[in-house]
């Protein structure tokens, strides 16, 4: 059966040169780094290769980065790192509404256990923060803003250069989560000017299981995970090498591939945009119209059921997501939609498309030639639809 | 050269059926085991199978099993996150004084950040911890004693079952760092009456960047990474899938190996112990006799330094440990020599050999050659040496 897989925010196969430089390090080269013995510095090294290959993809230097096993391990060392390294200088902390889980609830955390007051920033109907509104919020006691660069639902990319600004200019730290952009767009902490940024490789066709975290000159930080004194004492417990390999690995081939991949993508994405809004009658395009990730396309299909239409496109081989990826078993409708202002009836039919350079034209057709007859099949199912149709009839 | 490995405490290769139980779930099943396509949830399956096979290998059931991306982080989730979901309840952590640092540390940071009080409890002369001791010092605000099961770097094996029924009685709960145990000795997690343990697959030629905690019947846990549902919503981020297949493979070939192993490794061990003690004056066996790893040996070498030792020992293609693996750059006298009471002088000169199954006798007499004279070499450059010689002679 033909497969379509468009869902590339959820998951990225692993590339094969990825794949290939990281074998060496499971069976042959499996020293532990923290040994003294030859076999063990020589990893050593290997390691801080890969530190400044990921580093350069972002404009930072290889010291700091500190190697994790997720984005979502990155957020919580960020946040959690962030703001114990500084609990004594107060106790109120900034997110945007339309966050990650692992950003919320490592927020929530402190709001629950330990008298933390945790700001929830709104967006507007496209995602948006707005800087204004942050500036206002900003109190004396804040020690920690974390914003998103562009989230996984909507594709809306975050203001982010305007934010941090505003954070450095009343000396309050700025995280962002760029899980969703690096390897996607061009990602630069100077520019972006960022204290402490995520990222993974489940964008560049990086493996899983590992991730890793920006943080600027040396700044404080309290390790999540604690132990001996890997990375820079401030992440314990052997390094994960193979995975390390694979994230270096995928950082240096985004680094070459990205204006390439960058024009691909968003010229499926706009023929998979504009040809759905021809095709398909009563479905609300999510998140911004232009600053939006360049391979992103979100939608709600009015009287549907996003899980089974997905379940129905995976019977025609079109693998798509609805919500986010991590979310999609757990809740019925999504916090990011509502943030919008989406009507909780309409986000129930979200779908979310995220291509890669290996999608094709023609898979953005296939998925054009069967969309509209499953969105028809699914409404048949629908007593609202009908009644709405005969009405309009 | 030849290369004599013997530091399997610290890494050990992958085995090859772990890797090519791995290879296919980083390019082919790539699909994230979130989301509901069926991509996606035979993957999840897959998971589930691999919980399995790490459960029997303990005696728990699979729905016990959190993975995690190495020892240390389990030992972190265990105190972190029992801990905190207790926070109201207690503020008093028990430790014993020869945990790993990922214990101590974890332990140390309720202590410094959040007013809680840790004992550290003092083990003999052969590094074992009191059951009697450990019985006074527990109060009515004690919320969990953590132990490890055996050492890494004298091969203590401590007397589980008494502690943590010690801890039962008085509904405390009790975690045990069975990294250094799970897949070399039989570990049964109801034999040992603990609520909470620690694993990795570093001992059974699993893969790096992937551990598990056990954790009795759906006792509440704090996640230490927050984030979506992974994990039975207590652990959040991507499941690193061919680490965890890895991991569920090693479990199930360990299973198996277990009884050939051991006796294969106590073999080796005891020759590489008599042997050493027999070629070389002035040197300490260390850890207990009997109660300890069957493929651990260790001592402390008078008059030289360890790791001149390791390094003059890597000329000759032996590879060995002196001290902790993630110590052992960051500390001039190990902290679990000092609680045995080895006098600082002595303890520079530590040396740790743990022995796998693929170690074979050729190699253990090969190291039995060359370690007399390399100690012989180092100690003719040490003033006190040979100035204590002149006076005996």
């Amino acid at each position: 059966m033909k497969r379509v897989y468009v869902d590339h925010a959820a998951a990225t196969p692993v590339k094969k040169e990825v794949l290939q430089a990281m074998l060496p390090y499971f069976v042959e080269h499996f020293a532990n780094p923290s040994t003294v013995y030859d076999m063990g510095s020589e990893i050593k090294d290997v390691i801080e290769e890969q530190r400044e290959k990921v580093a350069k993809l972002i404009g930072a230097k290889g010291k700091e980065i500190i190697f994790t096993s997720s984005g979502a391990e990155a957020n919580n060392l960020a946040i959690k790192g962030a703001v114990f390294a500084r609990k004594k200088k107060g106790n109120h902390i900034i997110v945007s509404s339309i966050e990650h889980h692992s950003v919320l609830n490592a927020a929530r955390f402190f709001e629950r256990l330990l008298d933390f007051e945790v700001t929830f920033l709104p967006v507007d109907e496209y995602g948006l923060v707005d800087p204004k509104r942050l500036a206002e919020i900003i109190r004396p006691d804040t020690l920690l803003v974390s914003i998103m660069h562009a989230n996984n639902e909507i594709g809306t990319i975050e203001p982010i250069s305007e934010l941090s600004a505003i954070c450095r200019e009343r000396g309050v730290l700025f995280h962002t989560d760029a899980v969703a952009t690096v390897g996607n767009i061009p990602v630069d902490v100077n520019e972006l000017g960022v204290d402490l940024l995520s990222l993974s490789g489940v964008s560049m066709g990086g493996p899983k299981g590992i991730g890793a975290l920006y943080f600027r000159d040396n700044l404080r930080l309290m390790p999540l995970i604690h132990g001996g004194i890997q990375e820079m004492g401030r992440r314990g417990g052997t390094e994960n090498v193979p995975g390390i390999v694979g994230l270096g690995k995928a950082a240096e081939l985004a680094m070459n591939e990205l204006p390439d991949r960058e024009s691909h993508v968003r010229m499926l994405r706009d023929r998979l945009v504009t040809g759905i809004q021809e095709r398909i009658e009563k479905v609300t395009f999510t998140g911004h119209p232009q600053r939006r990730l360049p391979n992103h396309a979100s939608f709600c299909v009015e009287a549907i059921e996003g899980e089974a239409l997905l379940l129905m496109l995976n019977e025609e081989g079109i693998y798509v997501n609805t919500g986010s990826a991590c979310a999609s078993k757990a809740l019925k409708t999504s916090p990011v939609l509502v943030a919008i202002k989406i009507p909780p009836d309409l986000a129930q039919g979200s779908i979310v498309f995220t291509l890669d350079r290996a999608n094709t034209m023609e898979e953005v057709e296939y998925i054009l030639e069967k969309l509209p007859s499953v969105v028809e099949k699914l409404r048949s199912f629908s007593p609202l639809w009908n009644k709405k149709r005969r009405a309009a009839a």
